[in-house]
């Protein structure tokens, strides 16, 4: 039997999954939306988030709730700290998709993507797909192995990322000035996007492992790391 | 005599003003640097960086140390809560700070920025310098008047950002691909900032007047807002 203490932390896992779940598929629709300069389908995601928003709210409610009660020390006080982060970040994940969706709704009935850049979107949105999912899989497993599987994940948004930059300027005067700021900020949604899902993994990794801190100072680097490759 | 609980708080709460102070000065220093095409002022804010971070897990650290030693409950528990919150919208404004930092040193020596737009990120530059010394007073004084300020000054980043993209837009064929690129990210970055201080000054709010959820719900809003003004 587990206590009511221990209850709620499961209660938690479960509700951060699906988090995971819910931003995954906003992803994926909000790339199918941009894709197909389909409104209804993009007014759907941006209505959906609300749902995102209110789980939430309802775990951080919980999570203040166990510290008022339970008052948890050491590795249960970080659980609940730490699940509070990850929430923060699924919330993120949710909110860049709202944006991807954004976009395609602010161009129709115009497609926001040019016939030669579509696949390296759709790419983009495959990658995304994949990364929330593994994280998914890492919050509930705790499978430390697993979550180093996100780190490639995220190379290969980088080298999407990169190739699509590349793209946009190689071909002068090819691209209208709507569409090069449309894809800046789409590179950089989608890039958040698996950034804050390795957030997450790094997350239950540091849990795993008692490294408490790391955890910031490593959320921070998925970013560093990126800018320097991209950057150069 | 306050007693050591309230003393850490206080201590929190100098090292979270210390934050806005080292954050406005890093924006303020990378705006210059990006008008100047200074590299080793933008090297010295992206070195800079590292104290904020520094803070920001010591601050983390010590509200760790506080809800497993003096499990504080009710509002003294809230306020640890959103103290680590704060550092956190704190640690995202150097990084912002840091990302107008590295555009400037990716484009030196050449200038990112031509000069028909210098003055209108120079404004940015400003407004984020007062939105952020804003945040700090709030913090400081737990005045929720003044925290309203801070809705006004985020308006006028608003209308900045506004006027940059129409600018960029309305000038077909004149700036090339790379600083339309450029030009797309600064503007967002700039934008962030200002949704982070107005976040912090949100939570000031909620936690004088109370209301602990709204403030994630409001976060969100900062950004909310600002879209369906800019994007319509």
């Amino acid at each position: 039997m587990r206590d009511a203490f221990h209850e709620d932390l499961d209660t938690i896992t479960d509700q951060l999954v699906e988090m995971t779940r819910l931003a995954g598929s906003a992803m994926a629709r909000a790339t199918t939306a941009l894709i197909d300069a389909d409104v209804h389908l993009a007014e759907s995601v941006i209505a959906a988030d609300d749902e995102l928003d209110a789980i939430r709210e309802k775990l951080d409610a919980l999570s203040i709730d166990l510290l008022a009660r339970q008052q948890p020390v050491a590795t249960d006080l970080r659980i609940v700290v730490t699940s509070m982060r990850m929430s923060s970040d699924l919330e993120r994940m949710g909110d860049l998709a709202r944006h991807v969706a954004k976009v395609a709704r602010l161009r129709y009935p115009e497609k926001a993507i040019p016939a030669a850049l579509v696949g390296q979107v759709v790419e983009m949105g495959q990658v995304a797909e994949r990364i929330v999912a593994k994280a998914g899989s890492v919050i509930a497993s705790k499978d430390t192995e697993a979550a180093l599987q996100l780190e490639r994940e995220d190379d290969d948004m980088d080298e999407l990322h990169r190739r699509l930059f590349a793209a946009l300027l190689a071909e002068r005067g090819v691209y209208e000035p709507e569409t090069i700021v449309d894809l800046t900020l789409l590179g950089r949604y989608y890039e958040r996007f698996a950034d804050h899902a390795v957030s997450v993994a790094r997350r239950v990794v540091f849990l795993v492992t008692g490294e408490f801190q790391r955890e910031e100072l490593d959320h921070e680097s998925v970013e560093d790391d990126r800018e320097a490759r991209l950057l150069g």
